[in-house]
């Protein structure tokens, strides 16, 4: 039986989150080679039904012993869970695919996005670390450019949809933009972050806090993008710097990058030849027609869409960048199981 | 009699506007010294009633003999009708502020942010320009940072409101969002630019366009900006990056910005003192207690936000600013309005 028509026990932790939901989905519109999936949860949501492939399947409360057996587990709920139940999960023998931060700067857990390193998988111990939403969209826009010209600098501002923090500040956005439309007051109990002290509102507002704020000022968004690109691209020393902003918009991540990059000459045209060739992006941008990408016209679809290349009028090695890519798909879901595709392809599962 | 208690005609073109009426708000609030006020508008307005100092007003029709016996008259009614009518003012003996961008880049017309080069005022031949709203707060919050440690460079990202567009834009966000919210379909005809080919819905989502594209990929938005900040600070070789983006709120333009400066070393609680003392900023930064200025925060209020202030990780002179103003006020009425101030104050009316 050759490798391809084997099948397997994956579960999905963190199962009725606005992750888990298109985690699921992908898993089906993939034909995932499943035999078996388990789909965990809180207590408060076992016991609830979801179907899969045309099939009910109970929601299960994660425990340790609900990776019994599992071959591949993909989580998303939360970085406490993570930190909780992936070793129990790797102990049972399951390779962990973990959306969250709760792994992705640990020296042992590979940090991936396979347009970019896909390699890096077959090193994992157990568990593969799924990166930021907002910093997987940039790396697979700089990695054509650092492939053909090298990277010397990044600055990036961010366009960040409500999605990414759940399902709840999806439906805090849509009760304030409809209380607004009826100039009623706005209740702001979850953005910009729900555990943090103070609230604002998100509709028709701009709130530039994603995460709690970190010792240097920066938040930890910010952080998780400049640290996770260099990880990710193995490019310790390159500068990086974020600044990100949560919108009120429901899905897709837009960016607005300034790249530098070591080998100046390039021209736009040029630029724009690298991503019409690369895997996972889709060049989208023809000021002639006004075309360029926007969270909606990008919601849904799994690639990460480039637009708005410009050189730079002064730095003759500068280029700024539009990138916009769903976050619950390539910033989330679809990239949680291309990782998983890539270890039953490569045969990566056992050590 | 002294200077201060003259008072004036004033008029104002394009009174039925969005930025018109606050321009008309705001010589209220400021009890400027008016002893006739004459609101001029298209055809279609005349003969409108709009109340001023609790006194009935009639719109006339914006006509070259409806400057006769003007000394001020502020422009805001697109820049095709100040390029007919404000010579015909000027030639009636009238000083115009004109906010559209006919003149600003006309070498002869001072561009004027009054915290920032106000003497240049006393340089006209009777217009002056009353730069983009996007790059008014921008150098507001720039001139501190520039007089402490001089400028190498600017890359800004914006996200801007619709009403910047006009009232049209804003009508068209407020109908979008609820057909949006009944799950209805959505209604584009107005942005990202009305005159444009084609249309995008704005509501929940993000438009990386504002005014036209320009031959070299950048829009006309973003070319104001880097034009007009380097004329405006007298600093024609400073290299300055704009990307411009329309967001689904209704007032205040946020900004992304990253500063270069010549001087290195100073802290970011230097540059947080320098805003303390600077004139038209207000400093909002404390990540402590989650505080920076939002859209929604500096709505109604005249002031340049500023908040988020970091020094970059990796360049010593780099440093982000969050900076936050309402586009219809200091982005265009009050800085109108404050020009106008400026004029009778100082004695600049005839040359």
């Amino acid at each position: 039986m050759s490798q391809n028509q084997q099948s397997y026990h994956v579960a999905v932790v963190g199962a009725t989150g606005a992750v888990g939901q298109k985690m699921i989905q992908t898993l089906e519109a993939q034909n995932f080679p499943i035999d078996k999936i388990s789909l965990l949860a809180s207590e408060r949501s076992a016991g609830k039904k979801v179907l899969f492939n045309g099939e009910e399947v109970e929601i299960k409360e994660a425990l340790p012993e609900a990776f019994e057996g599992v071959d591949i587990a993909l989580f998303s709920a939360g970085g406490s869970i993570s930190k909780k139940l992936a070793p129990e999960a790797v102990k049972r023998g399951a390779v962990v695919v973990d959306n969250t931060s709760a792994y992705r700067m640990d020296p042992e857990v590979p940090l991936v996005v396979p347009e970019v390193n896909e390699e890096d998988i077959k090193e994992h111990n157990g568990i593969i670390a799924n990166p930021n939403c907002s910093t997987i969209q940039m790396v697979a826009a700089l990695e054509p450019i650092r492939e053909a010209y090298g990277l010397k600098r990044v600055i990036v501002s961010t366009y960040q949809a409500v999605s990414g923090a759940g399902n709840a500040a999806a439906d805090e956005l849509k009760e304030q933009s409809q209380s607004f439309l009826n100039g009623d007051e706005l209740n702001a109990e979850i953005l910009p972050v729900k555990g943090d002290e103070k609230h604002y509102p998100i509709a028709f507002n701009a709130l530039p806090q994603i995460d709690v704020f970190q010792d240097n000022g920066y938040t930890f968004e910010e952080m998780k993008m400049i640290n996770e690109t260099k990880k990710i691209m193995h490019l310790t020393e390159l500068p990086v710097s974020a600044t990100c902003v949560r919108l009120p918009f429901f899905t897709s991540h837009a960016e607005s990058v300034y790249v530098e990059v070591e080998q100046e000459g390039a021209s736009v045209g040029q630029i724009k030849e690298l991503f019409q060739n690369a895997p996972g992006v889709v060049l989208e941008d023809d000021p002639e027609t006004q075309t360029y990408p926007t969270p909606l016209s990008a919601e849904g679809k799994r690639d990460v869409f480039i637009g708005r290349i410009r050189q730079d009028l002064d730095q003759a090695n500068g280029y700024h960048l539009w990138v916009v890519s769903d976050n619950l798909l390539k910033g989330a879901a679809w990239n949680s199981v291309q990782i998983a595709q890539s270890i039953i392809e490569n045969n990566w599962l056992k050590k």
